[in-house]
């Protein structure tokens, strides 16, 4: 499979190349992201290669997420953490195009609240209705075709 | 259910309070957030009142991340955009503790790239170690209790 030839996740999901395993069953991997937001923050991948959360075969979504919330647990037990952020980046800002799951530790007035959420607002009531109706049609188009 | 009694996703769960609805099934709703990181800015909601990832019953994983992936797949094929970011924030930065998923549209130079992961480094191969083994011991100690 050229693709995942050079996949850095892919090598360590195969131990060609070695990192900070966290926990592994026959589908997943997690091991500590090398660059921390905090120090606990872990990756959770599928061992096959998927770019996007929306790749996963649906009959990997179950232990996927039911080991994303072992790894929460886990990470607000053992680093006594507040609470965790959990979060997937597909294809924008998404450093390997290996499907990762961070689990960040959280603690309150961590420093992260200020600038973590930019948020905006809608221009005016038909730009968000035009919007909702648009994303509405589609789930329900493209689930009606899977 | 003193717990949900004041809970505003909860109200719109019910229908009491009324919001611009994407997508619903039995289990859950979807609707988008009135002040979003980028317009098209999704919330995807269990009905039943759960506070984090952590207390989502395991039957709900599969329904709620398969609607996250065909919520994923709209906000792309819908909005052109580049990608998505699906986080859930755990407590710490969770406004309402009532489980939500995010699910933002993402776009190649929307300029979340350069404030959006403030990474740090571990301060030696022992910290990072002793991290990796708490947490590996955690989740194993969870995982067999269970």
């Amino acid at each position: 499979m050229a693709k995942t030839d050079g996949c850095i996740f892919c090598q360590i999901a195969s131990g060609a190349i070695a990192a900070p395993l966290v926990f592994e069953d026959e589908v997943c991997l997690a091991f500590l992201d090398h660059r921390p937001i905090f120090p606990g923050h872990t990756l959770l991948i599928p061992k096959q290669h998927y770019e996007t959360l929306a790749d996963l075969p649906e009959t990997l979504i179950q232990p996927m997420f039911a080991n994303a919330q072992w790894l929460e647990r886990a990470i607000e037990a053992a680093l006594q953490a507040d609470g965790t952020f959990v979060a997937i980046n597909n294809r924008v800002s998404q450093s390997i195009p290996h499907l990762h799951v961070h689990i960040v530790p959280r603690r309150r007035k961590d420093g992260l609240r200020g600038f973590f959420w930019p948020r905006q607002t809608y221009k005016d009531p038909d730009e968000m209705e035009n919007i909702r109706k648009n994303l509405s049609e589609t789930v329900m188009r493209l689930r009606s075709s899977a």
